[in-house]
């Protein structure tokens, strides 16, 4: 399998994917620590890129680990990768690993491995958009919830579970408490108001864009726990996402929220984050 | 850094370290889908090998994976690789991967990445065996406990505390029932039974030989819940993994275990496993 791709940025310099070499002995391999962030273009620029690099430091430093470049020395490597990479729209992946390992368990956090991949932006289906998407609940919170790292055990072992139920994401909860989805935020609507889960949830870029934008239009937004019984009880509901944006979700399981269609809080999102993307242009 | 063998096995061949390359596209990197085993040689051969291999594959089906080599496929690939790395005593670390994912999220089954790592064995310090070790208890219980998947987050996240508190390791629990250790099984001892926590945990190949050895010798196995209030109250508790063999447990955080001392049961199974080490020369 190829990539759609044909460059990436490895430990400093421009490769062509073929030529790109992980080590083996890679503690991000060996042992999974890792963190990473994934942004979108926009028009072929870099989307809240600010935002992704603040929180790809924040992910690193809950491992220990410290990104090897600065904020502009990245953007410059993002804008020659995309150059070369010749996308419509793409998404762009910043990887952070503890760097190579001789004996599989220590590793310097001198000593990283970063590396930059771009691949196609996919967009869903405009049906989900229009008539709401659905997510399993699961029970399961993330390792080392404030940080992206690169585990994804709980959500891939799913996968197959997740497209026969025509499903588009787990929605991780405690039994009591409603976290996030498996790749991306969860918000519902109570009354008018958004409701965002507090803690045990990793801050989303998309996320607090369209909880201000939220405030921005006059609706209230409530951060805390966010009971499961509530959000299956909830008016609306949706995700939002890089790669997806704002998605209406309209059942949990087999259980329908609200009246099982889009509701208006959702819409007026969904319309105000697509004029925040295209003011970015 | 520099591993201290010169060769790998990698998808079907042997090749130097130096040219042994890693997608940056593999999903055991990008998404930390991975599982491994690790086993040791005795005298140069592989000790439990057919134990490590049957649980590899048990880890392989928790995440859909498939090895893709027969045992006896791999027993030659690593007979060739100790002839290679002139090791004196080895640990060898088997590691299966999803494979390459273009996107960074599918990947077929069909094609793993699979290799071979040798390292040198290290030993603990003898007085460890002599006077007992420490475990830091933790609450946490892994992602997919019945499989060695690659995901070490938490035992990484927390190896300065652990070599700050002269610890060898966290010892996993819910607040109510003690797991497991984070690369290690742990067993405790009560009114000369040996009690087994049963569930949540990894089967161990050391540890699964050791509680044959403590039946052969009259010594009474308890497999079940294990309360974490049991065991910091057992007379006696001991780990076992495949690199440490059998290792007395004198305290829990602060709290010692019996008088703190290495007690008489635990010295009887640390003698019954060095003379099945031996067993197997």
């Amino acid at each position: 399998m190829s990539s759609d791709a044909p460059y990436l940025f490895l430990n400093g310099r421009i490769v062509p994917v073929s030529e790109a070499a992980i080590s083996p002995f890679d503690i991000g391999l060996l042992r999974g620590y890792a963190v990473f962030d994934l942004l979108r273009t926009v028009d072929g620029w870099p989307f809240l890129l600010a935002e992704h690099l603040r929180r790809l430091r924040n992910s690193a430093d809950a491992l220990g680990l410290v990104v090897p470049y600065t904020d502009d020395e990245i953007a410059a490597a993002i804008d020659d990768l995309l150059a070369l990479n010749n996308h419509h729209e793409a998404t762009v992946r910043l990887v952070l690993t503890g760097g190579e390992s001789p004996d599989g368990l220590s590793f310097s956090a001198d000593t990283p491995t970063f590396f930059i991949l771009t691949h196609e932006l996919k967009s869903l289906p405009a049906s989900v958009y229009e008539s709401g998407g659905k997510l399993l609940t699961k029970r399961h919170r993330r390792e080392v919830p404030e940080a992206k790292t690169t585990n994804y055990l709980t959500m891939l072992r799913h996968h197959d579970e997740i497209v026969d139920a025509g499903a588009l994401d787990l929605l991780y909860h405690d039994g009591e408490h409603v976290a996030e989805a498996a790749s991306a935020s969860f918000y519902v609507v109570r009354g008018g108001a958004v409701f965002a889960p507090g803690d045990s949830v990793l801050w989303g870029t998309v996320g607090s864009l369209v909880l201000n934008l939220a405030e921005e239009q006059g609706t209230k937004v409530v951060l805390g726990d966010l009971r499961l019984e509530d959000a299956l009880g909830a008016d609306e509901a949706f995700l939002t996402s890089t790669t997806r944006g704002v998605v209406p979700i309209v059942a949990l399981d087999d259980h329908p929220i609200g009246d099982g269609t889009v509701g208006p809080v959702t819409q007026e999102l969904m319309a105000a984050y697509e004029r925040a993307l295209l003011g970015a242009l």
